[in-house]
């Protein structure tokens, strides 16, 4: 089989196995939810395990002999290792604070990297019944309709999105909210939805023009996202302008011509 | 006819209006949209004047004797009266910034007023085709069903909404970015999501649970939420707690639980 073929293959076994827990998460967004907690703002649910399980059920089925590394095994085990191998990196359920409260941004992520390169996005979220896919070399999708990222290339003008986060301590919200506010003088505006893998789509489909979280989840949050936005001609790194490190939480993302811009600002207030 | 029978046709013929205005929404949402700068963040379309012509034909061909105060209009004109008279009070696009960029939240918003008592209140998002409606009296429904306020009494597991607002002068922003950190600090986390209206809509159907925002355009942008929050149980009032000034450009939301917790924290950053 082709290359080509084998992508094409490995994308369709993705949709199904996102819309098989799309229809989980659509079921469980309005009914009473119980709830563990995994910290004071970090919250798991019973869909989320199950979400999970679903995918992973799905794609070990037809690629046994590929890697995979989930959210929830992950912070069950502890151990997150990227290989060479062909892995599936999946968040069942990002967004889950917005789940729980039954605030619509929430998706299932799935990402494929090959050789350490993600190759393969899906991004779905079944309640907006949005469905964004990316293929290395194919394109950028929304719902089987090709997207782009914004043509805008003045700061002033952009849509920033980024996250509080989760932690609470002193020194890190006096950064963050430092970061903020230097960012305000810059751009038009920012958005605040509570899902990384949701905003690196709405770059990626030009809702927003750009986007930077530090000290997410892990690379669940990031690896489908990434395809999209790259495949949507947008760029994917580090808010330091470095290369992005799948691995090391830390994102920013945005066109090509407001990078420079974006990480100009980024380092005044890193 | 009895008062509660002129309340449902205000109602339906609000709901008429909204659903008009809509449909021109959602054809321009994926549209090439021409844009005027009202000021560095404040935009407005041909599709935000558009809307306001057709829902104020609308509502002036069935009640030539009501009032009617619109964001255009006013801004056009610099007058702002709220008499006693039935008053139709009309944002014909919340979230024009999301309109612009292409972000889903946006929303038509319509309020009567009697007496200056918010009385009726229509918010529709034609995107997410999310229908919000109150009568006073009569309760608050989303697309026909009947919704209620989050019952959460700690603040620590509230979710808040507010906003950025469109000002960028420094003294503004130090208190806004400050004001968000000290609430970071208290709940779990914060939205932003660039429409007045839906924060209001989404306190009242329980996605959040705390929303303030001061500065915001005017009595437009909450006086159709306003009756809706209050119809679904909570409460609106001004952020220091006392009782909310429709011309006031301030504005709070909660359920009845968290309200003087949700104060106390804003007047320490007042």
């Amino acid at each position: 089989m082709a290359a080509n073929d084998l992508l094409s293959d490995y994308l369709a076994a993705a949709v199904e196995a996102a819309q098989k827990a799309g229809e989980v998460i659509r079921k469980g967004f309005y009914q009473t939810k119980h709830v563990e907690h995994k910290g004071q703002v970090d919250l798991v649910t019973e869909t989320d395990k199950a979400c999970e399980d679903l995918i992973f059920n799905h794609l070990k089925q037809l690629y046994p002999a590929h890697k995979f590394i989930g959210e929830e095994t992950t912070a069950a085990c502890g151990t997150l290792e990227l290989t060479d191998e062909p892995t599936w990196i999946v968040d069942p359920l990002d967004g889950t604070t917005n789940f729980v409260h039954g605030f619509p941004f929430v998706c299932i992520s799935i990402g494929l990297t090959i050789g350490k390169f993600p190759t393969v996005g899906v991004v779905y979220n079944p309640i907006m019944e949005e469905l964004f896919t990316g293929v290395h070399g194919k394109g950028a999708y929304l719902n089987g309709k090709p997207i782009k990222v914004s043509s805008q290339s003045e700061l002033v003008k952009c849509l920033l999105a980024t996250e509080a986060g989760t932690k609470r301590d002193k020194a890190t919200l006096d950064a963050s909210t430092e970061r903020i506010k230097s960012l305000l003088f810059k751009v038009r505006s920012v958005r605040m939805s509570g899902s990384c893998a949701l905003n690196l789509c709405g770059v990626a489909c030009g809702r927003l023009e750009l986007f930077y979280e530090t000290g997410f989840g892990g690379p669940w949050d990031v690896a489908g996202g990434a395809v999209i936005v790259n495949e949507a001609g947008g760029r994917v790194y580090d808010p330091s302008g470095k290369g992005f490190d799948i691995t090391s939480q830390r994102v920013a993302a945005s066109n090509p011509h407001v990078k420079d811009a974006f990480v100009e600002v980024l380092e005044q207030t890193a």
